[in-house]
């Protein structure tokens, strides 16, 4: 589904942290040649290391390297090393340059941005809703992008160049085979909370409420993990520090959210002990037609099996 | 992994309830040779229709038919059916015969069998640690049990002829390439609650909350829901009549495991609040060393995706 461009994007594009996202970033660039060169920085020396090994591109050794000529520069670290990482590339942005990132949270990650980038760069924060639970520059590959929507959260109220920048930035993620959609960084981080977050969250928690069973020994809760147990620990299986900066950055619209499935819990509790049957049937219903809705979206398919093939075609998301 | 057996376990053998699991029996029987003749009925005339279409096998129009020359009863109903189920097969039974069923909670279904069953018969009760979010007779397959476990719960101390008959239930489960594991009914409840039924709980109520979330028009819940929420509506998707059911009969496990849920929630909650970093990442950590468990135990593959291939090779679990 990656098509090769007949013009690039842009002429150059630096990655910063080659995980996950910015080693697919990196491969994605390469396939679809969104950009004539790719200058790649990792702060972990060791990740340098394997991203040289691997043939990842060109891998910078500062900062300073990478960023200098610049189009678009792009921050793949976790969410915590958002400002960390736009400090460092802050002073060696070119006059025009877009700041992006693809953090999970984004009034944050906006924020951090914007309070040290330059005037004369467009920040523009973004966040691709595709990923696996796995981490590191092995992980990724150029189809990660491909068939999945890519968030961008721009400023509001902003001068022509800006709008250009942005338009660029949609015809880098289009060029990877995602779909853009433009909203605000306020709107993104409540609807991912209950997308995303929410789901991550009950799925650590479900797996910490396993370990604790004394009664059941881990070796029986792990044997007959097929139940359905076994689809929330892959969930749980995402890398700790990626979730915890989730976590501590989109704390309202998490607890938030969380308030309300608390609230809904404790009704379907109330329903079990009772024995009400027609109200466990009615919302057991309820549920099953947002599936529906989730086929019907194209967002899964109604195949058993959770209607996954495999990597070639079709990717899980973060 | 479905080889032909040289010599049947059993001669006949009835399936009541002709659903995703009983169709599914019949399809392994057929393949296996684990039966000489299968017979089948199901309560609902239309699902009887479908499955003589479907050419399931021999489709008997009353009970007494199919049960009359069994060796083997085997109620394949939703758990809160088992009590009928058993009380209209109970008359028509030979001695010796073995009657069983497939339900999710085996207390409940235990006590509901021994209750009706005649004593020249031997109640012995299980369940396959397998099955889809598809119900009724097109959705089953003969290759749904292979490789999976089946839980029976047999009485403790009983006579030989009761022994004789559950090494025979193992032997039909075996040809179906599942693996048979024994334990106490109580066992099995307290085990699944936190395999199964809790999972399938928290899975059911973030679709109740997705859905109430108003602020946040459904559209997007479901267009973003690649984001994890999507792997949660697929759990969500089983028939209500089955969960329901589970709920009502596996009350006390599931309320034990939902409190220890929800205790350990609240903690989560509370880090997140006082944005204690630390402990989230302590407890992530944590999660992510069970779900190396379950894979190291074979029972998930590493492979992003869920490691999950297509039907023919590898089917999701109940
Ligand atoms: N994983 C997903 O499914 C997914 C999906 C969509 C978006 N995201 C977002 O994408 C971002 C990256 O996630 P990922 O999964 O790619 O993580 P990852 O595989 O852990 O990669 C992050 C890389 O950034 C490096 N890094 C940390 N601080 C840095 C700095 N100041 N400058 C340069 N590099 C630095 C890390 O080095 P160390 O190894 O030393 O930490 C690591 O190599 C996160 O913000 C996440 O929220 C993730
Ligand atoms: N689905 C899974 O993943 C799974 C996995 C392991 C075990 N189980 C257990 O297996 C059992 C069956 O589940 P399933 O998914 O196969 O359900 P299903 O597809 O809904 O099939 C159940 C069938 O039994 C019929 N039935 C109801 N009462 C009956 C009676 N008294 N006599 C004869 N037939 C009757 C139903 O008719 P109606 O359509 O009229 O109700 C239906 O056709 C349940 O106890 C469940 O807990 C399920």
């Amino acid at each position: 589904m990656i098509e090769r461009l007949e013009t690039h994007v842009f002429e150059t594009v630096a990655i910063l942290g080659a995980g996950l996202i910015g080693s697919s970033i990196a491969r994605a660039c390469e396939a679809s040649g969104a950009a004539k060169s790719v200058l790649i920085y990792d702060a972990n020396e060791a990740v340098r290391e394997r991203a040289k090994k691997i043939a990842l591109g060109s891998i910078c050794e500062t900062v300073e390297e990478a960023c200098t000529d610049a189009d678009l520069v792009i921050l793949c670290t976790p969410v915590g090393m958002i400002e960390t990482a736009a400090k460092a590339a802050s002073p060696f942005l070119k006059a025009g340059a877009i700041l992006s990132d693809v953090g999970s949270v984004k009034a944050s990650a906006l924020n951090d941005m914007l309070a040290v980038a330059p005037s004369y760069a467009h920040v523009i924060a973004g966040h691709p809703i595709a990923g696996t639970e796995h981490s590191g520059p092995d992980a990724g590959f150029a189809k990660l992008f491909s068939g999945r929507w890519c968030i961008l959260t721009p400023l509001e109220d902003q001068d022509e160049a800006y709008q250009l920048a942005t338009a660029k930035l949609t015809k880098f993620w289009e060029a990877f085979g995602s779909t853009v959609e433009i909203m605000t960084a306020k709107r993104h981080d409540l609807v991912l909370a209950i997308t995303s977050h929410l789901p991550h969250l009950i799925a650590y928690n479900i797996c910490a409420t396993a370990e604790d069973m004394e009664q059941v020994t881990e070796g029986e809760v792990v044997k007959f993990s097929a139940g359905g147990f076994r689809d929330f620990t892959r969930i749980a299986a995402s890398d700790p520090t990626m979730w915890r900066d989730v976590f501590l950055n989109n704390k309202e619209a998490v607890l938030e959210t969380l308030g309300r499935f608390t609230e809904d819990l404790a009704a379907l509790q109330r329903a079990i002990r009772w024995s009400d049957g027609d109200q466990l049937f009615e919302l057991f219903t309820r549920a099953r037609s947002i599936r529906k809705s989730v086929i019907e979206a194209g967002q899964d398919t109604a195949a058993p099996n959770f209607g996954r093939r495999n990597q070639e075609d079709d990717t899980p998301a973060e």
